[in-house]
């Protein structure tokens, strides 16, 4: 009970329902993973390229959040996973609760994967844990090389670091280096990868990120 | 005095202050506009391009708002017109109160324009009235022609749409006849005007739009 307590001082309400998201992974041996970035940096085409190359290894389930309109879903559906769609209705950001409450349309017990696209948005979603494993932050070549100086939250929170659409990049003034530079700035170590959905760039090194440990969290599944 | 009440019940605490300096700014003569995008949509270029073109036309000024840095205010302040940084620490969109500041620093009798350019985020500034005379959505082609529809706010509540880095659609799968439908859509009739900052495409139209609507609120100052 005091323990408890303390928590309730210490957790957000948000926070605290996202204990409970990550307990009802873990339990499963669900490895869940939150896609954070600005609008249009790539999230949902990045998601059906990764359902496409992992299917038939990984049993995979997608949440996607926006303000408005389903087009995510039914792309995301296209290619044969499990997908529910969460309009906020003008909200800037998904939430543990939502999460929590749309997780019971699918069959936990038939899944390895479930990959949540938050609302595009390199603020507000920084703030807001869901119960996820890996965040992952998009950066995508037109945005600039500025902006992990700019959106430190982005990537300081997350686990990974995706710089997408690299066949833009020789169209803008956008430096990789520098990008990789800007990034280790705001948190030193964190893994970056260089990837086109487009071309299929870099997508090997991030499916093999994204397998790996997928498989180190299913091996914990309790049975 | 009632109608202080009834406005106190109606109007939220910052578009009270929205009011103050939108008066602030009718007094003077002074055409403000608010610029929103995602990050990376070309605001900062755009102002560059701007403050150029119209050097010695009119005088401008510029509150530019970021998470962290003073890289745009750097950017902009080289090309010769007053600047402020305002770092909002992890705050999402600007408020009236910190414009309102913010516009301390400025010498307001030598002015004909603010240029507002909010933080990077095409939700959260949407709802905060900062007193402008005309809001600005920035849409850029690599986010993809769908974001209208997905980001209904931006377009709803502002005063024309720039589909920018109009020199990069080529490469992308960017349908400017299909931007247009979005954005009339969700509001018909508001302009919409392509252009790219790097070659200069679409930029006299803009600065039409943009002198004409400063000089007619020029006109009318008070003496």
């Amino acid at each position: 009970m005091g323990s408890i307590q303390v928590k309730d001082k210490v957790l957000s309400k948000n926070d605290q329902l996202a204990l409970v998201n990550r307990e009802l992974f873990d339990r499963h041996g669900i490895w869940c993973l939150n896609l954070i970035s600005s609008p249009g940096a790539g999230k949902t085409t990045l998601i059906e390229k990764t359902v496409d190359a992992l299917a038939g290894r990984l049993r995979m389930a997608v949440l996607v959040g926006d303000l408005e309109t389903e087009n995510d879903a039914r792309r995301i559906g296209a290619h044969g996973v499990p997908v529910r769609q969460i309009i906020t209705g003008g909200a800037c950001h998904l939430t543990a609760d939502t999460i929590a409450e749309f997780l019971k349309c699918f069959d936990l017990v038939a899944l390895d994967v479930v990959i949540i696209e938050n609302v595009g948005n390199l603020v507000c979603p920084t703030s807001y844990h869901l119960g996820e494993h890996a965040r992952v932050a998009l950066i995508s070549t037109p945005e600039g090389d500025d902006k992990p100086l700019k959106y430190p939250g982005a990537v300081y929170t997350s686990d990974i670091v995706l710089l997408t659409k690299r066949d833009l990049a020789p169209y803008t003034d956008f430096s990789l280096e520098e990008a990789r530079r800007n990034v280790g700035r705001v948190k030193p170590g964190i893994p970056v990868l260089e990837l086109s959905s487009r071309t299929g760039e870099g997508m090997p090194a991030w499916l093999e990120w994204f397998e790996n440990n997928a498989r180190e969290k299913n091996s914990k599944r309790r049975t």
